[in-house]
């Protein structure tokens, strides 16, 4: 009898927690967020859950540095530390694709892949905001479809060069040779973003290729994704927005020639985990009790475009008119009316949530009732799997693993140990050959 | 009264020593090339022998795989990893000027100061091969004065970035700011290779910024090395030429307007350490006898411009024509001839001393005599201290570490203890303020 398909689980690590208030806490690690030692624990945390791996977000611009932390650490040297201070997890990085050149890029996480034993991932995205294309020569972003474009080149030239080496290229014969040239090759490419000779100076990873996370939204992000990834980072609300997605998701890959079976698809997921319901929603409660107001109401103001300076915090959210009557930027919006439409939040309610993962699912309540609604997901066609966004860290992080994952483990849901040493291993992926599509 | 002048020592890690042929010998490290355990090792014997910093050099392209190791994990990961593994030693990476941008290398090196608390140093390149350019998008390496060029504003942009968040910006008040935006300042650079917005997405290092190495060699690199280094590894094969370049180099420092007292020059030593005199030369005799004749005298063909091929390797070098009727590229030539002159090696001897350092000072004998000569160069106005190239890995380091130093240390040419606990604190270096010129 095959195996039972299994959850998979990443912990998407963020500063001091995906709530835009956690940093605010008393106690919180706001002072530690250029610490090593505070992502390591972090990541053991996770490790001890038996999570798939460690997820970094990245970006090149600083952003507003008043309203809380964002960047720190570069996450590919904040990564290669945390490497050795783990020995199973999965490592996953953000690379952009818009502003190095994919041998930077493929020699990197090649490299971090030697350096921990084959558990890299490589979240491929293409940036967004004008503020980091100017800090890379650019006077703005690309458009769209050619930042997607130059995507799909780098991804493409960043595999031939993992396969620049052969597996058995590297086989030093003290009374020959280090490495047998004929099995070191040039990739010889030559397109409409780059010309990449190769071959890359690092012998071929552990894994073959790391591991390729995407996290297609649009149209153009999705075809990419069905195209190269290997797991996908998705963003629902809720549960009918991600059968959707997933639905989508999986006819793409098919189209593209590809197993739909074999891509991870893992939504975002802030969890707020209690021993009652009532003291999951009071953590939830308590971190959302420390949004300045003014400024909170005043960002609301521009999401839907009128004047909420006056709206009282603790009263229900007033009436919005439908998304066909909005003008502003559509996507966000749709969020809020779907928040509002299905949690009934008052407007503190409503600001906490989108502080915390935005348009992503969030689930507040005991161990049961989260594994109850993983499962539902998981079992629904939403959801192979989460990317775990803690709101608040590292404690978000603790009540998962010493609480949730228990109980998906009873269920036979998740892992009881690692059976893999690499996080192709942990995913069900196989390790692809030298020249294997991807 | 002030402390007596110190001597300043790097460990220049590379493949399994600096010896073409160290990887060939029976128990050679040569398997473990991509295991960062071994460079950890090599680490914490560097951290046991006091020494300031390890160093890593670095290159975009692959080489001649079969005949050796050149490259393997990419340094900044490599250096990250290595950052936990030790608690006082600097870390030195090669980061090249001439393929990514300012913005991607200051983030880099920045986070990793961060990682290592104040540990960082940045060898800047400019590169040299045209295979690497043309894994980077480029036809060919552009001119040398173009290199230049780009790697001083590269330079001057890293060194604003670093500065652009304000040593007390980040000072988080759960109240109100996470940091102060008024202390977090945008660069604004645009010039002729690079446009920058900034700010950097990291808050200013511990050491204000990573330690800047240099290895100019030619007018415009020594140029560059007398503006910005503040510590230079230099290629000296000889006193005598070691006199000349660290009096070149000081004049133009000053010329500069810095302080020539400020820069510690570390010319590359390959060091073979023996008990006694005989056993020191052994230990080169060993490996030297593992290169291979027939494709050293084809290299050494190449360099002398006629045919070697029927040279007896155990006798004496030929004579060679004079430099000034050599037609062939005069470095290389010019250090074979002098090293002919000097030692009158065998033609053995010879593809020796090439094959481990190429031009570098090479010191064979007891720990007395290789302190005197070390002790000598630093009296004379040659060096400040060494950048040590072990031919042999690990063992030449464990020599120098445990039979130099505390001849060194004895004649109080050398810290007993670390009293810094980063690279500048190590070098002497104060910690630049913000704005300061550099």
């Amino acid at each position: 009898m095959p195996a039972a398909r299994q959850l998979h689980l990443n912990a998407f690590l963020f500063g001091a927690g995906h709530h835009g208030a956690a940093w605010r806490r008393p106690g919180s690690p706001a002072g530690r967020l250029g610490d090593i030692a505070y992502y390591e624990d972090l990541a053991r945390t996770a490790e001890r859950g038996l999570f798939d791996a460690v997820f970094f977000a990245d970006g090149h611009s600083v952003g507003d540095v008043g309203s809380g932390p964002r960047w720190f650490l570069e996450p590919l040297t904040a990564l290669a530390a945390m490497a050795r201070a783990t020995t199973r997890i999965g490592l996953v990085s953000t690379v952009s694709t818009t502003f190095g050149t994919p041998f930077h890029a493929a020699r990197m996480l090649a490299s971090l892949d030697h350096i921990s034993g084959g558990r890299v991932g490589w979240n491929v995205v293409t940036s967004m905001f004008d503020a980091e294309a100017r800090n890379h020569g650019l006077d703005a972003m690309p458009p769209h479809a050619e930042r997607y474009e130059r995507a799909e080149e780098f991804v493409e030239v960043a595999l031939r060069l993992w396969d620049s080496w052969a597996d058995d290229a590297l086989a030093p014969d003290r009374d020959g040779l280090w490495a047998d040239p004929d099995r070191v090759r040039p990739v010889g490419h030559s397109g409409a973003h780059f010309r990449v000779d190769g071959p890359l100076t690092v012998p071929r990873p552990p894994q073959g290729r790391p591991v390729l996370f995407q996290a297609g939204a649009s149209g153009p992000g999705r075809d990419l994704a069905a195209r190269h990834a290997e797991a996908v980072y998705a963003v629902a609300s809720d549960l009918a927005g991600a059968q959707e997605y997933y639905a989508d998701l999986e006819r793409r890959i098919a189209a593209a020639g590809r197993d739909p079976g074999a891509v991870a698809i893992m939504p975002g997921l802030v969890a707020y985990v209690g021993a009652t319901a009532a003291e999951a929603r009071a953590k939830q409660a308590a971190v959302d009790a420390l949004l300045p107001p003014e400024q909170s109401l005043s960002q609301l103001s521009t999401y839907v475009q009128q004047d909420c300076s006056g709206w009282d915090l603790d009263a229900p959210v007033p009436e919005l008119p439908p998304l066909e009557r909005f003008g502003g930027p559509q996507g966000r919006y749709a969020t809020i009316l779907r928040i509002v439409a299905t949690e009934r939040p008052t407007v503190r309610e409503l600001l906490g949530r989108l502080a915390a993962g935005g348009g992503h699912c969030t689930m507040v309540g005991t161990p049961e009732s989260i594994a109850d609604r993983i499962e539902q997901w998981f079992r629904s066609g939403a959801a192979d799997g989460f990317n775990l966004m803690p709101p608040l860290l590292p404690d978000s992080l603790d009540d998962f693993v010493d609480l949730v994952v228990p109980v998906l483990q009873r269920r036979g849901l998740f892992r009881t140990r690692y059976t893999a040493r690499t996080l192709r291993g942990h995913l069900g992926l196989a390790r692809p050959a030298v020249g294997a599509p991807g």
